[in-house]
């Protein structure tokens, strides 16, 4: 196994910065983009003024940093190992629980695929719910809350720019549901990011082979390639083959929170066969996900039998993997979803290594015309109720959400949201505004994104130029995550959050002082800015010529602006 | 001279179709696009049911005409000569006005390089004005203005969808001048397209060369590929060597109307130099391009002396070429603007051919930090008394818009501008709503554009990939048209304008129906889309596979939707 096709050197002039928790021994990652001065001419005399570096949120974990020396086989580092060993409100299995994972194990034909250095898991100590919230509620400032804090700050202190957001701040939104950490305590290698509205916006890429597609190797190299470009969660959709194998490499490589919708899973065990599927095999495959480490859940726990009347009124019926085969059970066996009917139950499974639940939306649109419909909302409603009991037994819950909405019909969805879910996180997949530009649904799907993170939405789940089409490489990964990494800045500034302007105000004065480099050195994507600016540039150096490739040297309005302004200055 | 490296065979399935007038003997040019029907299996018997073709809004002109056989040396059809001849106000000049024109005329030099079939021009006989906008004020509704309500309304007549656009409103509209029909009537071979807000939005393309780059031929190969992909005006901003004959070939072979930025091409006169600018060389280039054909320039008539002091607080200063070369003219000369001062000069001028004005956003922002701020609604209100100003000579006007805008921020600039200018068209750059995004700011600019036209810009300008980098190439400026049009088409969904919802819920319903072939066609860019497709579908044929290529056959979630509406129906 290696992941050496992934070039990790695409950020220059940048370096691995740790800043110190207070309250904790605790260090958080960032990403230091060091400027180049400004540079003028006056009386004759060249004059160098310093430009501060910016400071960058940074999903890579110890992947950029370079003392770190990754060995795939070996896993990240275990960062979080020790603030949950010193909680002592756990304790190390002897053996691993789920059945099926006991089987694979088992299985010597496996070895060659198994992560070769499986930890014992842990769970929560008899009577104990070790979930973010729990703590919360009950007052602790945990190491995850201070390291969250800390995280959404960035350099703010450094600048001077006021924030609210504090560890005491995180606390209260973790207790009162409308942020989550997801920290599953067997995933320590992941560093903790908190989802709320009233943190950044976040971005989920999810990865995941198919019947028809790809390998363990190409899956990690996948996950380790979004989480390099900013994905801030991933989410293994895998229902191939090994599916349990692929998810410990993912899962021990992995330095962001991973997500999975374990009915997919148990639908493979049973053979691909709807009706097979029982209460038991889901419920194992939630105990043997949990225990390597996956750190939310989707659950399609809202999608009811009642729902099949209203799906077969809708233009494209069901488009939710997962709502439909939950539907299809119900229908053919005459009763309710066994999701819904053992909700409590599987929330006791969850805080016993706090999974978080990521409420999916099985009656999510799956065309502009079905939005805002009977189906969608009726889940809503039904998701909200979810919400309160899971919040029950301290399970940290955020809500999925559409999907494909034209633009007039997005706000009512956040809405909806707020009142109908409590306040809880909400998390969407677009939506798309239009249904007309398959290979541009990541285009399609930022406009809506953007506007409902805006409007509150906490994360975003991000779309592929390839989606509808088929399952996205690396380089639709990349172009996927930076769209959705701009679509939530573009949220975090309409929404004014502290300190989001920085990063665009000191690109814009690079730009305005032809500091290309550092322009390019500031974007989201800086080796293709700088690609793109050398292609035009092809018979020059790599200077920091004093006008724009777009306009030439005699055109140049940002020139002539500033010599408007020396001349004003002059007078 | 030759265009073949334009591949104009994109479009499976469709058919170029042309609607007739009712009040004018006239035939509107669309697309049609057919589907294949809908196959299910009833009690062991196939059975077909046909889908109707939906019919699409088409700029490509005759280039998608199979009788249609191209000659660029001798321009396309004119279209709208007779129109205008008919109306009897206008005359044939024995040779063209401008001083400028007739040396360029006169140098054999550039024979080599002249469009070889120059028409004589026309202007209007003495005391008439020949506009749309003076037309439509007498109660006239004209062969364009039946055109461009045959145009917006496409199929819906045989869908029975109800539109309020008919040939009566447009003529309302534009003499009102919430609408303009940009054509000049030195641009008969322009098929009439009308932009307003109560109309179907619209998006503007720029090309052009500049010192740095590109030629002749590939400035019009961008033209013809430009309105294949769908751009409804094109602006000509090339400020390069020989401006005049390279706008020639494109106006004679453009079916879309063309803008220009006059300003450009009255600094290449004085080599650059902005204070040899004159009022009587600026003057000389309207003549000029008038005369060529071109509909509608770009003057910033706004960008005034006070503004200097503006700018210099700004972090990006003025960014706009034209607002720039004109402050610093100002400022040389320590005297107001020539295009403020002689505004009802040009307007008289510009209603001898029918050119319309987009009045120039001198000011607009070049970064978030600098949105909204006193420069950029200053010169606002300056735009809305010279919007006013040019209706009282009958000119039609658009008025330029932003730019760099937060997304908070973005509402604030419809709604003053429609209140300042009068409900004149507005006609948007953008807006970029982040700047941390070079090499992606089609999409940071897309998702502002989707937005501002939801609340009422009339015309979104293109932004490509290639923006703040280098000049685009073919592919980009598809790129940028398809992501334009994506976001012009969004906004018409936001705004339920009649009819706008056809193509997508069709395609969706293709979608739902495993019809593949359908739902490449009826998208955006159906080559793009099928590519993407059978790229995971490598070994299998070109069918229609019951199931999506994301998930593969066992989990498709819309399959397994069918089933379910199957069940539910035999229950």
């Amino acid at each position: 196994m290696n992941i050496e096709n992934i070039d990790v050197s695409s950020y220059p002039n940048s370096e691995k910065i740790y800043v110190d928790g207070v309250l904790h021994p605790i260090r958080v990652g960032m990403r230091r983009i060091r400027q180049y001065p400004t540079v003028t001419i006056e009386d004759g005399k060249r004059i160098e003024r310093p430009n501060a570096p910016v400071t960058v949120y940074d999903t890579s974990g110890p992947y950029t940093d370079p003392d770190f020396s990754h060995d795939v086989n070996a896993g990240l580092p275990r960062l979080r190992e020790e603030w949950v060993e010193q909680r002592d409100d756990t304790e190390k299995l002897a053996e691993i629980t789920s059945e099926y994972g006991r089987k694979r194990l088992a299985d010597k034909t496996l070895d060659a695929i198994r992560f070769p250095h499986l930890i014992a898991p842990r769970v929560a100590k008899a009577g104990k719910r070790v979930t973010q919230m729990a703590y919360a509620r009950r007052g602790m400032i945990t190491p995850e809350m201070e390291y969250v804090a800390i995280r959404e700050n960035l350099d703010n202190a450094q600048r001077g720019i006021e924030s609210y957001v504090t560890p005491e701040f995180v606390r209260q939104e973790i207790a009162s549901g409308r942020a989550i950490i997801p920290a599953n305590i067997n995933h320590p290698e992941a560093e903790p990011m908190i989802i709320g509205r009233n943190f950044s916006v976040k971005i989920n890429t999810n990865i995941g082979n198919s019947a028809l597609s790809s390998g363990i190797e190409e899956e990690v190299a996948k996950a380790v390639w979004s989480c390099y470009w900013g994905g801030d969660t991933l989410m293994d959709l895998s229902t191939g083959d090994n599916i349990h194998e692929t998810r410990e490499w993912i899962v021990r490589n992995c330095p962001v929170p991973v997500g999975t919708v374990p009915i997919y899973q148990a639908l493979e065990k049973v053979n691909g066969k709807v009706k097979d599927l029982t209460w038991e095999i889901y419920r194992d495959t939630l105990i043997e996900q949990a225990e390597q480490g996956v750190d939310y859940f989707t659950i399609h726990a809202g999608a009811l039998k009642a729902h099949a009347a209203l799906i077969s009124k809708r233009l494209t019926g069901c488009v939710s993997r997962g709502g439909s085969i939950m539907v299809e059970w119900a229908v053919t066996h005459n009763c309710e979803s066994f999701l819904y009917t053992h909700f409590d139950e599987i929330c006791e499974i969850l805080n016993k290594y706090d999974v978080a639940i990521s409420l999916g939306d099985g009656m999510r649109p799956g065309s502009t015309f079905d939005a805002n419909d009977e189906a969608q909302f009726l889940e809503l409603d039904v998701l909200g109720e979810l919400c309160s009991r899971a919040w029950e037994h301290d399970v940290q819950v955020m809500i999925e959400g559409p999907g494909h909405v034209p633009m007039n019909k997005i706000k009512e969805n956040m809405d909806r949201q707020l009142e109908k879910c409590h306040e809880a996180p909400f998390y969407t997949l677009g939506p798309l505004t239009t249904d007309i530009a398959p290979g541009y649904d990541h285009i399609t799907s930022a406009i809506g994104g953007a506007q409902i993170a805006m409007f509150g939405t906490a994360m975003l789940c991000y779309v592929t130029p390839k989606e509808h089409l088929s399952l996205p490489d690396l380089n639709d990964v990349r172009e996927g995550v930076i769209t959705y990494k701009l679509a939530a800045h573009a949220a975090d500034l309409g929404k004014q959050y502290p300190g989001a302007a920085v990063r665009d105000n000191e690109l814009s004065k690079a730009r305005f002082e032809f500091r290309w480099k550092d322009q390019f050195n500031l974007s989201l994507d800086p080796e293709k800015a700088r690609r793109f600016y050398m292609e035009s540039r092809r018979n020059a150096g790599d200077g920091d010529d004093r006008f724009c490739t777009m306009c030439g040297p005699n055109f140049c309005a940002m020139r002539i602006s500033q010599d408007v302004n020396e001349k004003c200055q002059g007078n």
